[in-house]
């Protein structure tokens, strides 16, 4: 399986008056993440948008282990929980400086045509997405 | 069960270019629905952390069923979930402008203190809390 | 001229490790105003959008007097400063629950077509909306 | 005059309707960029506020010449454009892939206590930090 990683430095922006990164701050870097994963396996999120496919969230899970501080910078791990030719999930764990855990999280996703949102078969429209795919839900398997 | 109602008018700046609501906006909306569902209680957060309380999210699920737009007017509900003196659950649902499910979520909380992230007992430290919570659990019940 | 009132209740997302609203913040209020001064004109820019037309600021300053904070009720009065049938520049003041001066700021704004982002005349392409900024500028003065 | 560089991925959640980054974004890029130039300096503006100071801004001004949208690498470039001892304006330029300018922008900020908000002169309190500002100031002049 392949594992992507991102550094991501906190931005005090992100911070709250908890002193902390404020808690919906990590949905944006799951998407840092899952940007970075797809940029591995050689594809860009930014160009299928201009090819008129999204890719919107359907379902999110997020558990908060320990907080993150403005002057860290953190890690984002993301992979491929789950992928089956229309439903991806990618799954994230976010570390702290010191290597610790501080999220664990999931996201679901479809593919849907921009102007319609209707759903799209990555499989069948897009099968280079697909085997790309396919090899990062493999990869490091026998 | 009480049920609060928080009216919330998509802002410009919650919208992303998908023409949307950005996911990580509802997080912020869930927070305003218990903001709003303490208030109902009698109580006001902002005043609980100023006495040294915080109430970190631990846990958050959510689904995204249909997108909101600017210009709408969502309705956010929000009730206590669970509650076991310790930890407490609120679940949301959040609704369109023509009363169609938007989103559907919980989050897990706990108290700690400010200064230490030490975990609070909440029916110990602040029994009028407590009590307010066990009663909006069983109101409507027989 | 007429002024504009917008109340904006703080959220806990706004606040920063300061302790008070991060200052980004306040260019979403701002927004917020010049939206409920459109309305009280009688028109929606949620509509104009619609109809393909953008008005994006081109140009923006803010003076920072007091910090408004979590639990704050904040109003925002916004006023049309200047107005030539191309260019329109609000005017703001954003106040705290006490009624001192918080934030003191004007934005320039023209209008565009959404497809080439090429401007467009408002007083050619929408008289009733030039009239309305018109009337506006001179109400209550003799 | 030191001009600090830092290079900024436009992130989705940046994005608004109108396709391009949210103009109040640039507020946070601008922010990204005195934190690079506060660290060409060697120092640390975490580790500022760890001791007890803060640098609110007090006064910022910005002109959007050109929009950024998501896919686009900016460059931030910014410096001291004044320093009296007490008070400090950064001046900003944000740049797109193809070097043109987006944005022009200042912010003026003077340093307070984090538990009073009261002034602190910083050419007496950080004479460190003082010298390496009029130092930043003059490189590259004869």
């Amino acid at each position: 399986m392949l594992i992507s990683k991102k550094e991501v430095e906190v931005r005090y922006a992100e911070t709250d008056q908890m002193g902390v990164v404020y808690h919906a701050n990590y949905l944006v870097w799951m998407e840092l993440g899952r940007t970075q994963l797809i940029k591995d396996l050689g594809f860009s999120y930014a160009q299928m948008e201009k090819e008129g496919v999204l890719s919107p969230v359907i379902d999110l899970q997020i558990a908060y282990k320990r907080p993150l501080r403005y002057g860290d910078v953190a890690t984002v791990n993301t992979w491929i929980d789950y992928y089956d030719g229309i439903k991806v999930v990618y799954g994230y764990e976010i570390y702290t400086p010191t290597g610790e855990l501080a999220i664990k999280s999931t996201s679901s996703h479809v593919c849907v045509k921009g102007d319609t949102f209707r759903p799209i078969r990555i499989n069948r429209l897009f099968p280079e997405w697909h085997n790309a795919y396919e090899n990062a839900k493999k990869q490091g398997e026998e």
